[in-house]
């Protein structure tokens, strides 16, 4: 028979068995870390009505979403899942609690041009909170905690999370009478760390034609850095001009203030004024989350606070604030950067079961006993030599082997082999049990990132 | 501005976050299930190359299958599990061991017909175990004992595995010298429980043209039943006729004797002769699932084994076994027959914060404290009344709330409302995480199903 050469569409990851055990610890530690701070998970589905989706325009991923027609229906697979909270938000209003706590971690589809570690499917974690009507800025104050809580579960030690206010920026611009460039200031000083403060100014007052002094006043403002105490302090100077910034500036010390009653440590956060989120959408807080070691990779973690999620499908005013992960490409730049923990156990059991005799009833009486431990095994009854068994359990790596011989189950024993440390010892199967599970708890510590 | 109408599209699974919380349970069941018998998660493209997808043909599904132009490329979405695991061994082959096995839950897509109950997109669970060139008739004993575990482990207690083997068939029909029309015969064998004997019986002779003697030894052999051991030894007496048979007939009893040392109690399984499981791909041992108190849903877990898992990709003889629950068809079944356990903790939290004071340091403290304990934890500091805050907390089921007012803070203690009992007490922290975690131990008992 003539073979179709398999083969996985570029863009799409698809990961062999370890790598995929090390995303799937990601995978649990996001769920059970969003699960701690009060979300609830969500799952909406992979395909919309384009008219749904599309209701605020798909701006500038309209090309590369995923549409087309089944029959009579003009569909789109979702491109983030923000647009599909929204839908959900004012579709459900009725049957929702607010503040609405949601997570949601899954796949979204954006027909990017292919390039390394640009990805067409993807993963998004993504939390939100949503308010009807209103929210407390102690929501705004509570994210960088959990951005903190989830990278720490994560195992990753040196990452910041920047914030920076909305209405501190919407307000400085106002004072110096440039609020309609405000969007376009934005965007070109977030440029900051990668063009340096030079062009920042010649686009500022060549592009955007803003007069010297004022570009200068702008390269100042964005120039206050230092602690968190020093910036605010640094913020401090230009209070009283204008009440959007004080608001703005009043939001930024509560969430300065609430950081160590949420356990977030003074290094970990940074008040940076440079950051804004490209975005219109975002209002209030807005949050960027660098790795020290990988500036170059840029942020890992981004959000912020908005004003209305559902204004395309509903009247009722819905705030809300939000961060999202974009884990497969996080996930890709972990392996490239040789930050995936090698030391995690990634192999698809604790424990394989070598049976010695034709017999297998004590082998699968001893896996089952095993299981009901609730330790992970695989029973290994194909013909094969010795040393093809034990290869199979090296390559992937299972840290224990169990032989059941004649002599083991004459003596209702077992035969355990660590296969890091080599040791081979006889013991009850109780015993066995107690000795594994004790080595597992202590590899049961490694964190998927190192 | 002119709102679109929200909406979700017909034959998508969109739930609310009370039943998603039993979905994520049942989700959360399944993974360590699969996991405690050795199987390693995978995950593949929701998206493929139509060629590669399709490479078999899509048989009955062709016409369902959400299949689109992007660029030059010309895509589908998945419908099952099975095509893109062949694609993946064959194509990662030198990178796997075997036998490979793999677990893998995810979302497929069919455009059936729209109709109450049946979904377009619907999750697959499913394991399979694969072998290269040969694979151990253990792993197909071993298949009975994972259902019997997963369902349990759901809370399922009224469910019964149907075993057959299609080398028994075969080998029986080829004894009548029927094996032409064997595919035809099993699949209105397979009608048995719907239509019953006449109808069976009448096909057999009327639209199949089988002679009436031998249909009357169809249905003779198809009447064999009981216990096990009274089925076996049914069996036996046509041993020795076919050697296909008789290889089948050993196959089924090393299945049976198999049972009791894989925890599988004899109750829950039956050997089922009527059971064929319409697709010529299986060879060997088959399964269904069928719930005794709801027969008329049909098999709610079902497999096989097959000889050749990926023929249209690689000369690699790739035998395997497997089988898969069809999630969401299952999840709105036990919801239509009020299966879904009410006592399941579905709350987004276990414990509510509600801030008293203006300052809000301890209560941020106190939700700290408990969520490094590992309690779910909300904090309220909506501008809300006392009795909306209670109401808020009722509504999600959230069943604990703390109070943190002046008296509290100055006493270094919190107000713990138990919100099942109306129980309320004064305690220092530490003991009320105590009273918190035990309860929830209590809670977290309950199984997804009742």
């Amino acid at each position: 028979m003539a073979k179709m050469t398999p083969r996985t569409l570029s863009g799409f990851m698809e990961l062999l068995p370890a790598p995929q055990q090390q995303m799937e610890r990601i995978l649990q530690t996001l769920r059970e870390t969003y699960a701690l701070y009060g979300f609830t998970p969500l799952d909406t589905p992979v395909i919309e009505s384009s008219e749904v989706l599309l209701a605020k325009g798909g701006g500038e991923t309209e090309k590369q979403i995923y549409r087309f027609q089944k029959g009579e229906a003009d569909l789109s697979l979702r491109f983030d899942l923000t647009v599909p909270l929204a839908k959900y938000v004012a579709l459900h209003y009725n049957d929702l609690s607010f503040p609405f706590r949601r997570y949601q971690i899954g796949k979204v589809y954006r027909g990017e041009r292919a390039q390394r570690g640009r990805f067409r499917e993807f993963y998004q974690a993504d939390i939100d909170i949503i308010g009807d009507g209103k929210l407390s800025i102690l929501n705004e104050a509570e994210i960088p905690s959990i951005i903190y809580k989830t990278f720490s579960a994560l195992g990753l030690k040196r990452f910041r999370i920047c914030v920076n206010n909305r209405k501190i920026l919407n307000g400085f611009y106002a004072m110096l009478g440039l609020t309609e460039a405000s969007g376009e200031i934005m965007r070109t000083v977030d440029k900051l760390d990668k063009i340096g403060f030079e062009k920042v100014e010649a686009i500022l007052t060549k592009e955007l034609g803003i007069p010297a002094e004022k570009a200068a006043e702008i390269l100042s403002f964005i120039s206050i850095n230092g602690t968190n105490e020093s910036v605010l302090s640094g913020l401090e100077a230009y209070q009283g001009q204008n009440p959007l910034f004080d608001e703005g500036l009043n939001e930024l010390k509560m969430v300065v203030r609430c950081l160590a009653d949420f356990g977030v440590p003074e290094e970990a956060f940074a008040v940076d004024l440079t950051i804004a989120r490209g975005l219109d959408y975002y209002t209030g807080t807005v949050y960027e989350t660098v790795l020290l070691d990988h500036p170059e990779i840029g942020s890992v973690c981004s959000g912020g606070r908005y004003d209305n999620l559902a204004e395309y499908y509903t009247d009722k005013q819905l705030p809300g604030v939000g961060i999202s992960i974009g884990l497969t490409r996080l996930f890709y730049v972990l392996g490239e950067q040789n930050m995936l923990n090698p030391a995690l156990n990634t192999a698809p059991a604790d424990v394989l079961v070598l049976p010695m005799t034709d017999d297998l009833s004590a082998a699968v009486s001893t896996a089952t006993r095993l299981r009901e431990s609730g330790i992970r095994v695989q029973l290994y009854a194909e013909q094969k030599k010795f040393k093809q068994k034990m290869s199979y359990a090296d390559k992937l790596g299972i840290p224990f082997v169990v032989f059941l011989g004649e002599d083991e189950i004459a003596q209702e024993k077992i035969s355990l082999k660590d296969m890091r440390s080599g040791e081979q010892t006889l013991l009850p199967l109780g015993e066995a049990a107690g000795k594994i599970l004790d080595t597992l708890e202590e590899f049961g510590k490694a964190a998927p990132i190192c």
